[in-house]
């Protein structure tokens, strides 16, 4: 069996919250949002290493968290980078080979076990595999000329996790970053690498702004597997 | 000055709530989520005719509904038809030329008085106007050969209402029926007509699952405006 190892991605300053406390660490029903996500991962694998990244000046603030709430949870806290695409790097140098490798945004504490196991499934077979989930809305592609509407379910809404086969992904991640990477799919697609998909969880959802914290707090209470 | 029509389609049978109760009937803080909608448009302006169209089957449990919230805001009632193109159309029949026409799903309680008058706007300048957002996550293209990552700020998730002059929207909707029409400016772009974009508010969901019900009443509470 291959080794797991899930890198969690949480180097948001939090600009967008206006606030002080970046948005990883503010509650959602009472526990930090990162310890939501953390502990979603560590329920369906205990065996698995999980990789915090983490800017290097939160790193006390979160050991004092860690202290404050109890959380035992495993885990290995690594620095981020200035970029999401650095902070993956330095995430994957503590990957061995021959592993299956998880990379999952820090602000999705909602993402459901299936969908984590659906795409670990999917990867361990076809070497790479992410969640998607329908456009509920109307699309429009803007244009040098304007915009025009386009056919809403000829596109998916992309969400973490991320889930590829170690040697894939530390390839990959060897290339020059691109402003076209904005996720860990586009940078192994861009080697010319097919990607997997298979169906996400809408409730999972990347919380940017404040008011994603109430959503998610409502959100929680309906998920059956958490 | 133009008079104004305001169209809210709430055609929808609910199928997707799992509840007899089609979803724009159920209650968002205490009031059922039309009249909400409906007070919406009516509060930005008093002297405006607000089109309310409903399945034919649905009008006599509306009526019900208005009395017993006490539900005075002036509207006029008419039948859906079969598909919201049908409805819409519906609606359009009662309008008189020389006006603007405010279209809008009865399901999207949270829309800002500042969208709608963006809208109102600059659809009197430019004979159409409709909200959109931008995508919060990354996106991609379904292809024949599989999927593909595209540049997510060239895609806008779009919202309603759209406005649009009377002679403009009501000489749109004389066209046969399309699959392609997923909204108003699709029926209206497909005679060649460019389509006036302004930005929408996020909170402007459209209820769709009953967890977007939670969301909403989550919304409302931060929503300065309403």
């Amino acid at each position: 069996m291959n080794k797991l190892y899930t890198i969690i991605v949480a180097g948001g300053s939090g600009l967008r919250m206006q606030t002080s406390v970046p948005k990883q660490f503010l509650l959602l029903n009472g526990l930090p949002v990162l310890m939501h996500t953390i502990n979603r991962f560590y329920k369906i694998d205990k065996q698995q290493t999980i990789v915090l990244v983490l800017p290097a000046e939160h790193s006390d603030y979160w050991s004092k968290l860690c202290q404050e709430y109890n959380f035992k949870t495993p885990h290995i806290v690594t620095n981020g980078g200035k970029t999401r695409f650095e902070s993956v790097k330095n995430g994957l140098s503590l990957v061995s080979q021959e592993s299956i490798v998880v990379i999952h945004d820090g602000v999705r504490p909602l993402v459901s076990a299936k969908t984590i196991l659906l795409c670990k499934k999917k990867a361990l077979e076809f070497g790479n595999a992410i969640p998607v989930i329908d456009m509920d809305e109307s699309v429009r592609m803007i244009t040098e000329q304007g915009s025009v509407s386009v056919e809403r379910n000829r596109y998916k809404k992309v969400q973490t996790p991320q889930v590829f086969k170690s040697s894939v992904i530390i390839e990959a991640y060897k290339q020059d970053y691109s402003p076209l990477f904005t996720d860990d799919a586009s940078v192994v697609e861009n080697m010319g690498v097919e990607i997997n998909l298979v169906e996400g969880n809408k409730e999972n959802i990347k919380i940017t702004h404040s008011s994603d914290l109430l959503i998610a707090s409502e959100l929680i209470k309906q998920m059956v597997d958490i």
